[in-house]
């Protein structure tokens, strides 16, 4: 019998003693499994949307709730198909790395980038026909195309006669707004690369420009890291004089050229068939990379230097791709709100929403945005890079190993790690996971003061809570400390302060937000209800909430490939009431109340 | 008494015992004197436009035509002031040092400079007024001045932040077609650079841009001549590789920086104020320096990259001038027939001429223009660099000690030297007044072929006339060689050659030609009676010729002072007809009939 596996597309076959969980192991899907498949934990919770199967257990009668097994939620691991069956599996059933692949879902929007390819078939010149090689293509495109008044990138020019010789005159040639940007063989594809520039990662896709289809995509850490963890200390890093300010540029520079490199390398093509790249990044990013001043954005008023959109030549830049491509900016918002932002409420199409949504994009920096029929508001908060991993005594980035869920049963400590090896550290999504089970066991108060309890005991930063032993097979024990859950507190408070602040902007209560959605890499790793529980996320029910994963990424793909979005996207800013915080009176009294985590918690099912 | 020197405006005081030509001389004008002041030579030529002066001499009688005498023209060194006077000095009657003087003044066009300057008084921002500082600049120019849709140029947006907080927000703004290109302390001068770079010699103009008026001038040679001395050379060695390319583009970028380095010290300013470059030059010279390839043309159907008028960015030249300072490139006529003649036609307004007008400028490259009423018609000959002093054995460049005028009376040379030194070389216009003088005496036929002659003697190149034999005082031997002529001979060939296919290509004779403009640095130091006796200029009336100094040069300057003029250059090649030589079937023909010196050629009053 036959399986479907929905959003991921995938086909495979089953039997009827086999279980979902297990036939889509088969099928390479990771759903996540906490008690190892015995019905216990509620993790791997799906949808039936077609097609017959085993009847209700006792352990999802337990786990499930009568409004979930109404509409066809079943637990993977407890049930088995009796034909052709079709299942949706949500996001937060799928394990961090099979959540990846989710990314590279496309979204829908007409394929029309900036720059347009023509085929051209040219005369050869003769003693009777000495005009020049441009006027020879630019004659050519006139007749055959009516396009007039072009003109061609200097740096192209340089290669047209090699080229047009060594192509016998037939030429497939890029066009970007009147100016001829490349020339290369017949019909060889036409490459853009997207990249979301952030403070701790960049993520990068290989696009397709004629087909809009992202051929590779990869993510590296942010190589200024090394240089300072946040904006605030790149600022003063680049600061110190035209060295470092130049420092900060050439490595992502290097970086963005290596990515390029290896993106190309692996869809068997070349950094040179790249005629546009959209860099979409806070305004500081932005700043650092252009090598623009910065002293002036970080001290009040907080100017930018230019915000907006900008197109400069991938020569300039010192990157390595074709010689007339541009990396088109988009615009930013204010000083600390940038075109990732700008990205974001494009991909998520926040600004034409007809309800009261809240965007939020959870990062180093995150970003929020509430749109309300009037307005949209936005701001930005400092909630550092605790959910990255860092900052935390046992954090790590999402990679093998990363304890990405943890679910506390008694004295037991249940939990799941990316790649399903043994556990060498946690990453933000079980980070949040832990401080949300500890403070629903009251092992921690809502001042995140620890309790006693059989696995507290007192390590060299105070109280901390052992989650890992040293037992067979772990040579590494993974504690939370007290000092990781005021990191988090930090965290929090900042984005919930953030959070509060825009809704008396708008004269709103948490209560009119109809929906919510968490865009960033982190956000879509989280489990929602720990998120709530801890106050991170609005007190909502949970069909309000919708991970998007990397929307800025996506944002920065549509802007790529549709010369239509880029121009709604240039408009976003006028669109946008930024919202200074560090200048808001009422920021620091909003933070200091939203450190505590939150009086009277609601737990859902799967956590009681 | 008074005396005006026209048309160099200056005014001095003489007296009726001190000849003109020695009142000259104490005012700093240098007039020509082969006899040294004995009423013998008659290349003191002088006009006495307005004032009493004493009579007529017996040499002035002998030297002078009737026309001449009843037209107020005198010798120099014949004529006594008897009140206030002012007087007319004819080009050919000045040394070269003294022409350049000439080339320095301004031709009258309106001052409309591409870049247009504004003054802006900015707000500060505040916490409540946080717009970019790119905002607060583009707001403050739509709202003041009507300014919209302006862009910023890359580089200059780097010194954006940090110039307008130095300025204390006062600043004066450069804006080219929409695009802000430079920011400076208000009213500082807003400069321009004019080159003519040419095979041979660099020319530069520092233009103040906002008054239209040349600050300071100065000429190079042209370094490249280290790797080829005509363009075919130049090609040929760019086309060794791509360090070889590198290599000729890089000495012009270094001598122009230098170039402008010394103009602006000269005028107390920087070359970080220059914020517009205009280069005219033949189409090699343009590949060479901007690195396009050349193979394609330097073989028959010897096609350009592209002829269109071209701005560059001087940061992507590596020019040291203002961050947003752009090179902009006049258009070229064809493969041979550069933007130095376009700029040359422009500033000579042959285009706009009713009656027949030849237009010559003479360099290593001779470009030639054909003006009726119907068409313009222009082709390019190589005419080599002898008229620079190359391939001569004691040829020299234009310099103090080279011999410009020479007169040979019987067995004694008269000449004059640059400076008034000691003879230590020939320059152009002196070899050629030796050609014309050998030929006028006999001493070389029609052929070249030098005969018998006390002064003639054997040589390791064959025969050899000695124009400066060892006396006191003189070290050195100046001869003029067999091989010498023949060089003249082959230049003379090719210049003429081109005259007669455009008088062929228009159906005309040399009668027809109504006007002749000799440009270029060469051209303005001939004698017109030389050139005419040896066959370089067409055997027409002294009055139809007009020698104009450098007009490539003054067409570059016309073009970075006025947008107008500018507009006016781009549709100039639209108008020209090239005839391209080398495939033209008659050339080699006429080329091998014009090596001949002219048959019956008719001796001017002062060669006789």
């Amino acid at each position: 019998m036959q399986i479907d596996f929905e959003p991921l597309g995938i086909r495979s076959q089953g039997n009827s003693s086999t279980s979902l969980q297990e036939s889509a192991r088969q099928a390479g899907i990771v759903i996540n499994a906490l008690c190892g498949g015995l019905g216990k934990c509620g993790s791997c919770k799906i949808q039936v949307l077609d097609g017959p199967a085993s009847a209700h257990t006792e352990a999802e009668q337990t786990l499930l709730t009568p409004d979930e097994l109404s509409n066809g939620y079943r637990l993977a691991c407890q049930v088995y198909p009796l034909g052709d069956i079709k299942i949706h599996i949500p996001v937060e059933s799928l394990t961090a790395t099979q959540r990846i692949q989710l990314e590279s879902q496309e979204s829908v929007v007409t394929i029309d980038p900036i720059v347009r390819n023509y085929d051209a078939f040219l005369p050869m010149p003769t003693l009777h026909d000495t005009r020049s090689d441009v006027t020879r293509l630019t004659d050519y495109l006139e007749e055959r195309y009516g396009l007039e008044n072009l003109s061609i990138d200097f740096e192209l020019l340089k290669s047209v006669p090699t080229c047009l010789r060594e192509l016998d005159w037939a030429t497939t040639i890029g066009i970007r707004e009147g100016e001829i940007v490349s020339l290369k063989p017949l019909g060889k594809p036409s490459l853009g690369l997207a990249v979301d520039l952030g403070t701790t990662k960049i993520a990068a896709y290989l696009v397709d420009l004629r087909e809009g289809r992202t051929l590779a995509s990869s993510g590296i850490t942010n190589p200024q890291i090394a240089y300072g963890e946040d904006v605030i200390s790149r600022i003063a890093y680049a600061m110190k004089g035209a060295k470092e300010a130049t420092i900060l540029s050439e490595v992502v520079i290097t970086s963005l050229n290596e990515l390029a490199h290896r993106l190309c390398s692996q869809s068997d093509c070349n950094v040179h068939q790249i005629e546009e790249v959209v860099i979409a990044g806070n305004t500081v990013m932005r700043h650092l990379i252009l090598m623009l001043p910065v002293a002036q954005l970080g001290l009040a008023p907080y100017i930018s230097a230019d915000n907006n959109p900008l197109d400069v030549k991938a020569k300039a830049l010192n990157l390595d791709f074709s010689p007339g491509c541009y990396i088109h900016f988009p615009p930013n918002i204010g000083g600390f709100i940038g075109s990732d932002c700008v990205a974001m409420i494009l991909a998520t199409s926040i600004n034409q929403a007809k309800n009261v949504v809240l965007g939020m994009d959870i990062g180093t920096n995150t970003e929020i945005t509430l749109k309300t029929p009037q307005q949209i508001y936005a701001c930005s908060t400092a909630s550092g890079p605790a959910f990255e991993g860092a900052h935390i005594r046992n954090g790590m980035r999402a990679a093998d190993g990363a304890i990405e869920k943890v679910r506390i049963v008694g004295s037991v400590v249940e939990y799941q790690t990316i790649g399903g090896v043994a556990p060498i550290g946690l990453c933000g999504s079980g980070i949040l996971d832990v401080v949300a089970q500890l403070f629903r066991l009251g092992i921690i108060n809502e001042a995140g003061t620890m309790k006693d309890n059989p696995l507290v005991r007192r390590g060299k930063d105070g109280p901390e809570f052992v989650l890992v032993g040293k037992s067979a097979g772990n040579n590494k024990e993974i504690v939370i400390t007290r000092r990781d859950i005021g990191e988090i507190q930090l965290a929090k408070g900042a984005i919930q302060a953030g959070i509060n602040i825009l809704l008396a902007e708008a004269g709103l209560k948490e209560t009119d937000i109809d929906q919510v959605i968490i865009a960033g890499a982190f956000g879509s790793y989280i489990n929602v209800d720990s998120a709530i529980a801890i106050g991170i996320l609005p007190r909502l029910p949970p069909q309000c909430f919708n991970q998007v994963g990397n929307a800025a990424g996506m944002g920065a793909k549509i802007i790529l490939v549709s010369n239509e979005k880029r121009e709604q996207a240039k408009k976003i800013p006028n669109q946008v009431h930024y919202v200074d915080l560090i200048t808001n009176s009422n920021f620091f009294q909003e933070f200091s109340k939203a450190m505590f985590l939150p009086k009277d918690i609601t737990v859902s099912p799967n956590q009681r």
